[in-house]
């Protein structure tokens, strides 16, 4: 694993746990519900996680955009299809979006570097 | 054509006519850039459209959700498909996103009645 | 009841009526959470509803705001009260927020209108 | 006067008197600060109002737009640089401005247009 | 104080300082209105920081989030109330407030740490 | 060129290297655009690069902040007129843009510092 998904993943794993042992029960149900609704269903999986980094692009979210770059990794979306996602981005978003692009695109670039 | 889509579809008419008699080159070059990027590649129309529905959802714009509302229903994503993608905006872009999620049904509804 | 309230409920009724016969589990479960999420607990639902309303505020969402005010007027906020709020989602959220305020204002002086 | 200014203006005067009869002092304080921050400075009257306006517009807030078109228009702002303050506004904020950019564009075509 | 507190705070105390010494008069209204809205009135400071804190999530401003989370503190608010805001943030906000929440709650919990 | 300069324009020249190696042909019409947007035209670089600048504070992006300051230097911006655009960008986009002003007062305070 490269170093930015290290980091980013080793804080994620860190407070998710700390979330787990002090939240309220309204918090768990919501933090199910945003696993839940990423399941396959009448959409693959691999189109919903397209459709939740779009829409954290949007939005501006650096560390959701990295979750959910490594789970359209993981489902194999490729280095073209990622570009076209990064362009309806750019273009719904906005340039303001580009500083959050230029960060996914390492981040994009760690996760499909071949081993060495 | 229904009741919404007409009123939506005649304003966006009319005022884009109006664009490209008074827009200077980089805003026709902006529009036209628009279009193109939901254009088939490496993604299919129909996925390139689901994405930016839910970016204009999490971005809660009215307008750009029918306009991708209407797309989608053309490009055949299915009710059981457009719920999917209802939830996920309204799980990332949370419930400030559900007055534009009960309007996008309504829309939604209209464009997949039967004819009678 | 006055006429901004009863349009703004009989849309909203409408609408999710509508909901609630069309969503799916996910989205059901989302609307369930919206619910609970007001109730009393560790903070009573006076200012739980004046948390929602600031978010609304600042966000800009007209009608979660109307949802709020009235949800604030039937847990007793007072106009004092509701004016210090008003000053609050404009200094965080900044004069974007004033067009927001009047129609807010607006719909609060119908909710506290002595019955003729 | 047009009647988009005019059901603008009339709504915008009317809430006003009401925010001046029942607003706090921090509200007044805010709502004057708004007027003062826009009187000729180091910059003038003119380069602040087209820096409302591109505010406004990346904001997405058809009130201060309108608001602010005003002003520009009074300032001897020409179509030319409008149209350049439009696209910064289009490209900065993204698509999800274009029906903003519509909106505006009749506005400002009724505030520009030969006295018949 | 924690090392979260102690960056935070030595950061911002020596911008503001800068402010201060630089600054316009409007940008020292601007900063004295900020302080003056969260002075006890109609509402007591407590409600008011709490106000400030979920308006600060939505928004999703780390920095804000951070100052109003010290006032909570200072102002009493316990744990579970805490979490009940934490809870209106993410619903109201979505989960793309999910990783502020995670940074609210390392800061919360150097904050209510005992003292060792 | 001072430290948050070099760090700044480093990482951003690295990654837009990388972007042109990578991007699909929209992508790079994108960026294209986004030059052409602030060249002279009706209006001068300086007015349009003071419009991106406001653009960028009431949107809350950090980089997109120092990138236009650097500009706005170059384009013999004086403090004072940065002044009055902090101020609009402060009052416009409300309290929550602060953490961003700090920040770029720092950055200008570094771009404006007599070399030693």
């Amino acid at each position: 694993m490269g170093k930015l998904q290290e980091e980013f993943n080793s804080y994620r794993s860190r407070m998710n746990e700390r979330v787990m042992e002090t939240a309220n029960t309204n918090i768990k149900r919501f933090f199910a519900l945003d696993t839940t609704s990423y399941a396959a269903g009448a959409l693959d999986v691999k189109t919903k996680e397209m459709l939740g980094l779009v829409a954290s692009m949007v939005l501006r979210c650096d560390d959701c955009i990295k979750y959910h770059l490594q789970k359209c990794h993981e489902e194999g979306v490729s280095t073209d299809e990622m570009n076209e996602i990064f362009m309806i981005a750019n273009l719904v978003g906005g340039s303001i979006v580009i500083p959050h692009y230029r960060r996914a695109l390492e981040f994009w670039e760690e996760l499909t570097q071949p081993a060495s």
